[in-house]
């Protein structure tokens, strides 16, 4: 049977990050999104900006051929935004200013201007940068900030490159990712069901949790997570499927469910159900 | 000069990240305390709970021999944790029962029978499993739970293996890996200071940046983060150096923020300070 949608690889770009200044919010909404949308996110990378790390990051993903790569961070105007360079380094393709999106900044840029949110409409080489694309790139339009995103397509994977600032990640996705994805991704479907046990740690739990595993496996992921909610040992459960009969997969994913509580309430577990 | 701290990566493993279920705080967590005892994380590495991907991915951290490489989550009592079995395969070190770190699971089993969170102190097998560890390893005590942290020397880098739930994470970082990273680490230091600009674009800001750059760059390095905030536009500064003097890394950060305020402020930029 046919459970695990196309691989998708998420590479997030940014000294904040590996500061432990900023937590990886782009990261996990780009995972849940994709994972929304029927694909199988199998690793997320979070490098510096650092032009041979970034290029060498790049390189590692496309060997191991991912249907997507979606990078985020360093699409920006500044000296340390070096995303495209290090795609362009990485696959060997030179960098080419682009008409189409070199208009969209200038357009960005003309109506800061308007507003009174810019002194100077001019197209510095610091703006211009942002219209320089690997290439065989297509920009995709950001319908918040300046620097346009990135579509590319390299050997089986296509990258996706969107800037770090949330909003602007967020919208470029909905406006031109999200199709993208649902058209490469091509009817798979994700199921989930969780609900706590209130009483019972999680060595306790595991021979039922085995026993489920054994029965519904490998179309229905269990996985248990310890919380610590002192004096009481609470654990959630939550329950996965992936594949391309949802109603198939919400019945096994229900019976699975229904399967564990009941075990879990014979050994005497309290138990809480979830949102 | 000697600008960077010894090298970390940080590996996160967990299903619940790469379905966007969970935000990577240990990750984020470990990589701030990383920053302030002076180390440099490189790179953070987030994959599935699968053991060919855990192996796959320990080798190639390896590979690149940062001097310390810390693993966070799978080492619970469930069939799905499996770092350390993914550890041992990746160094081809058999596991083997570690007594020490049994006679602490049998201790914490009776602690939690006594009063009364388990119904049986029993050593089951899956409560042994978190006592198996690569030959050569050495126990973390787990001041919260159950599973012990795992620290081992492979070549030229340290491994440190701490479970995915944060209390546990944290409690044994602070007992036991904190000392072991600030001896490896030896007389590092990381210093920052940040401001904002709120009226000001960070491609009208880029010029100012370069130069500053170029006058305190490798020691001072220089990061804007644009922030929405509409209408208005905002660009947070972070100024960051690492190294081994330092009052000097204060005094030329320092200086780097000060040029800045009265370049930006020269061009009209309206600066606030954080705290």
């Amino acid at each position: 049977m046919d459970i695990k949608g196309p691989s998708f690889e998420i590479l997030s770009i940014g000294n904040e990050l590996l500061i432990g200044k900023t937590l990886n919010t782009n990261g996990q909404w780009l995972a849940r999104q994709i994972t929304l949308l029927g694909g199988l996110c199998v690793r997320m990378t979070v490098i510096r900006d650092d032009l041979e790390e970034i290029s060498r990051a790049f390189k590692e993903v496309l060997e191991r051929s991912p249907r997507f790569l979606i990078a985020s961070g360093g699409l920006g105007p500044t000296y340390d935004d070096m995303t495209v360079e290090g795609l362009s380094k990485a696959l060997g393709r030179p960098l080419k200013l682009h008409e189409e999106a070199l208009s969209w900044i200038a357009q960005k840029y003309g109506d800061l201007y308007r507003r009174g949110l810019t002194k100077d409409p001019k197209l510095t080489p610091q703006r211009m940068k942002m219209a320089l694309l690997p290439l065989g790139a297509k920009p995709l339009r950001n319908p918040v900030g300046a620097a346009p995103g990135v579509l590319l397509e390299a050997d089986s994977t296509k990258i996706i490159c969107l800037p770090g600032v949330p909003e602007e990640l967020k919208a470029i996705f909905e406006e031109s990712v999200k199709e993208e994805i649902t058209r490469g991704v091509g009817g798979y479907y994700f199921v989930e069901s969780r609900f706590t046990v209130e009483n019972m740690g999680e060595s306790t739990l595991a021979p039922i949790i085995e026993e489920t595993v054994r029965r519904y496996s490998p179309l229905v992921y269990v996985k248990s997570h310890p919380k610590d909610r002192s004096p009481n040992i609470t654990v959630e459960f939550h329950l996965t499927a992936q594949g391309r009969d949802k109603e198939l997969l919400e019945e096994k994913v229900n019976e699975a469910v229904s399967y564990l509580k009941e075990n879990i309430r014979r050994l005497g577990g309290k138990i809480v159900d979830l949102g």
